[in-house]
């Protein structure tokens, strides 16, 4: 058996661009992607990728190069994900809500070759540049490493063309000029090549490069599209960005499903009922917090939907009452968990047909625990972090999240240390805090840093959450925890909120819903809102620095009351 | 980006073994196996698994050893789909129908190390055995290969035991006595390792042994999954034999889904009706000759169906008429193509939702295809055999059908010469003839050997058999080459009818729906039913003897008639 080599016809390298090629072939003229007026077929979209892929090696971008893109969610976004690894090359999907130090940051760290920015984020890259070529003039150190700036090219609109430029090249040009005959799209001769390089947002520490194989793309892509039951020809609205590991490889997989891709500028809840309903959408992915704008909509800006949209939300859990809302809109929320470094989610909530029965409420409390691995992942458990042991399957027993499988990252960009940090013992750790409940499904309880420790006890800030949410007047709530000298921490609670609530009744709700010793001691109205990363993640270093500020006043107002009451005895 | 190495984290062997596992974490307490009264959570199945791969291993079962099973479907066949690798293991599934040479040419050939026997199947297994040590008592010349026995051991009915046993060793005993603790399960170090041997059922030529890797095993599973739909927690009702490819895959699938196998000892109506009414059966798969059982059950045997069926069929094109009839009765049938060399389906008509508007003929027509690769295929396509152009995507121009991609096999086993025949180019040629249609659907016009060639023009049999299965009284058809002195060949029918219908009627049925040149010149009715091979395989060969013997009389009595005619005009 031994015997039997591999040949080209029994052993080709697992690729997202097969998904590609095959729908090229086998849905040839259906609808591809849509963008305003703007509209392809799987023929043009492979079209336009082999020639973009060919004008990128006639500019000399070859195997693992980084190639970067700071773009919305447009037609020439999706095609770079199959024409840059096709042209051999690595893409590196930045986010648009960066600062222009953190995308000059990313820019040098990837040694990026080239730099694609669509037309409404020239300021941004040319301040970024800018950052790029001064930090190369302070390089004057012959040790430190030569700052190289990428070759740059504008992608304007592909709808209403605006003739923003930002340096010679074009997007449209560029694909124009592509020969394939003359530059060939390079063969992936190894599964294990690169494909992708994500930064993670880096809410607590430096940004972070994730390396995907092609192998764990391809394999990622087809776990979600089971997952999650896509079928045939799905019609996928782009809410979530396709910079968040390149759109929970969706990207690929509306490819490998033969659907359509609807693109839209900006995730705006008038923008995005206008195309569930123009185009019958069918399924999308977004964070909790845009359920929370489709529900906010004002009256004008809602269309009745066509058909159940299916939804997959993940990032954070959705808070029970949400879920309960929106489905009654005539979405279908499935909740999926995941991380960068696992190529997207790794945890689906699989929904089993005797939860049906269950009330709306116990529902949706089931839906919001991430669930189950999914099945192209070896294996993904509960341990504790020190031992490796896994935790019982009690729903109560905390421990870290850890994963294994061929979808996991390859590792960090040029950093050993981090990337030797996150493998451990077989596992990848996600730094998550979960449990494992008795019917096998994972919960997270916490990112590790987030767990509130009161008394001994552990505390949940994302349970605290949950029931806030419960309360009709709560828009946005986050727990995080606040010094305390008796109890060590106790949860302080911000909050977002429509119409008029007081902090007792907020409080009256916790002691109705939680454990006495979980109910926050402090609730801080925001009227601005929660302060957010640049990916829409609630900056809890923030709410901590306001939280011990408030703990050492009233620690100080609690002296100083002290010292009155023994300065008004010794006058006594 | 080449500086992060692959580790037990990030680097998984792809393996079906993997579905079992994580199976049993969670999907834990659901139903695994029904078989008769007997029934198995995943995690049972799990732990019976492990045990009889621990018993194999203590029995010197290791590595690339070959693991023989002759039973039918049983939960016992389950299990061994995952113990037998997780032994490190080959599996090696024999087809009951065959006869007891061929059998011990199959326990030969493989050189099997264990055998593995259903109680009903104990005569005929008694029999290859006795063929094989009489095999092995004539082998006096020291240079031919010494002929092993293998270890037997016997399976009684898991349901309602028998007692029946072959040797020493039953098969709940193995299980009972293995101990996981003492012989871990293997784990699977290189994903293009052996899991499956499958003997081709060898109409035409001697059976050659297929085998497959972890790898292609893997892929092709989740492809099908995938391909056909289907969701968590399937209810699979096993009327297709698992000695074929493994089920077409679904033995690792139904784990990969959380699904519930139903097993059944035959596929007979009355069995299959009253599985799919008591278990709620969502799934199965069969040859088209399944369906004419269904349709033609007795009253008393039917039942109505409780939801609708998914039917994945293939092995032969379904007859349009039979489709559309047992889609009145609530199946809902996806036509797949396949070969054991491309461990099962390789193609799947994927149903177009504009398609849903046509009349059901033209439906049925459109389901009659073979359809688009599956999407872990690289590629499929039709070319020239010789110059291996791709033919025009017209639906007329003929070629061989060629696959490519990593779930097709590893090779033949002890077979250089043949596996160097089918992989020509970086194809696996699949010696079935057929056209692609304009919107990317191949469809089969023949097996390469049943085109008929008459007066230079191609017929496909497949073409000429639907339209006589659209005809009332026709049960099954056949339709082979006859020769013919003017023009080659020429069609020849051979049909079993019910009821009453001649020759004549059946001629004019058919001018009335084909080309005047591929109507059949001959109806042979068949009172006995077709002959067929142990697969359920038409055997073309011996009805183009009857067809060729017939020829023969024919030009016989036309030259006596002819002689007759001279000496009648001499005599005037």
């Amino acid at each position: 058996m031994d015997m039997l080599p591999k040949c080209d016809a029994n052993y080709v390298p697992l690729s997202p661009i097969t998904f590609l090629q095959r729908a090229a072939s086998v849905y040839a003229n259906r609808t591809s992607v849509i963008y305003g007026n703007a509209c392809y077929t799987w023929k043009q979209t492979y079209d336009r990728c082999r020639r973009l892929a060919s004008a990128l090696r006639s500019l000399n971008i070859s195997k693992n190069d980084v190639v970067s893109i700071l773009a919305p969610n447009i037609p020439a976004m999706y095609e770079m994900h199959f024409a840059v690894p096709m042209a051999g090359a690595v893409l590196n999907t930045i986010n648009t809500r960066l600062d222009a130090r953190s995308v000059a940051t990313i820019l040098r760290h990837s040694e990026a070759k080239a730099f694609f920015v669509d037309h409404q984020f020239i300021p941004l890259a040319r301040d970024a540049l800018k950052e790029l070529v001064s930090d190369s003039c302070d390089s004057h150190d012959a040790a430190e490493e030569a700052v190289s700036i990428p070759l740059v090219v504008a992608i304007d609109d592909q709808d209403v063309p605006t003739g923003a430029r930002l340096g010679e090249l074009e997007y449209e040009q560029l694909i124009s000029l592509g020969d394939p005959r003359r530059h060939a799209p390079v063969q992936v001769e190894d599964e294990w090549d690169p494909i992708a390089l994500n930064y993670t947002s880096g809410t607590t520490s430096a940004p972070k490069g994730v390396v995907y194989s092609h192998r764990g793309a391809f394999l990622s892509t087809m776990s979600l599209l089971l997952q999650w039951e896509v079928g045939a020809g799905p019609v996928y609205l782009w809410t979530l960005p396709m910079f968040h590991c390149n759109g929970w490889t969706f990207t690929w997989g509306v490819a490998a499903r033969g659907g359509t891709n609807v693109c839209i500028r900006a995730t705006k809840p008038a923008e995005m009922y206008r195309a569930i309903s123009n185009h019958r959408v069918s399924h999308m992915c977004c964070a909790p917090t845009v359920f929370s704008m489709i529900l906010e909509a004002a009256p004008d800006e809602r269309r009745p939907l066509p058909n159940t949209v299916h939804v997959l939300t993940g990032g954070a859990p959705p808070p029970p009452a949400v879920v309960e809302r929106i489905e009654r809109l005539g979405f279908h929320v499935t909740h999926a968990y995941g991380l960068t470094e696992a190529t997207g989610p790794a945890l689906v909530c699989e929904w089993q047909d005797q939860w049906d029965a269950l009330d709306s409420g116990a529902r949706a409390r089931l839906k919001a625990r991430q669930g189950v691995s999914v099945v192209t992942l070896a294996d993904a458990d509960v341990v504790d972090p020190e031992t490796l042991a896994r935790v019982a399957r009690d729903g109560r027993a905390l421990g870290e999240i850890v994963l294994r499988g061929s979808s996991i990252m390859k590792g960090y960009y040029k950093d050993a240390e981090a990337t030797a940090k996150a493998f451990r013992g077989g596992w990848f750790f996600t730094g998550d805090v979960g449990v494992v409940h008795e019917d096998g499904y994972i919960e997270i309880k916490d990112r590790s840093k987030d767990v509130i420790i009161s008394g001994g006890e552990n505390i949940s800030s994302v349970e605290v959450e949950a029931v806030l949410y419960g309360h009709p007047k709560v828009v946005e709530a986050a727990v995080v925890a606040m010094p305390h000298k008796h109890w060590g921490e106790t949860p302080c609670a911000f909050l977002a909120v429509k119409g008029e609530v007081k902090e007792e009744e907020i409080i009256r709700h916790c002691r109705k819903n939680m454990a006495k010793f979980m109910v926050p001691k402090k609730v801080v109205f925001m009227e601005e809102g929660l302060p957010k990363t640049s990916t829409g993640k609630v900056q809890k270093f923030q709410l901590r620095a306001i939280a011990k500020s408030i703990a050492c006043k009233e620690e100080e107002e609690e002296k100083r009351m002290q010292r009155e009451q023994v300065i008004a005895m010794s006058r006594l």
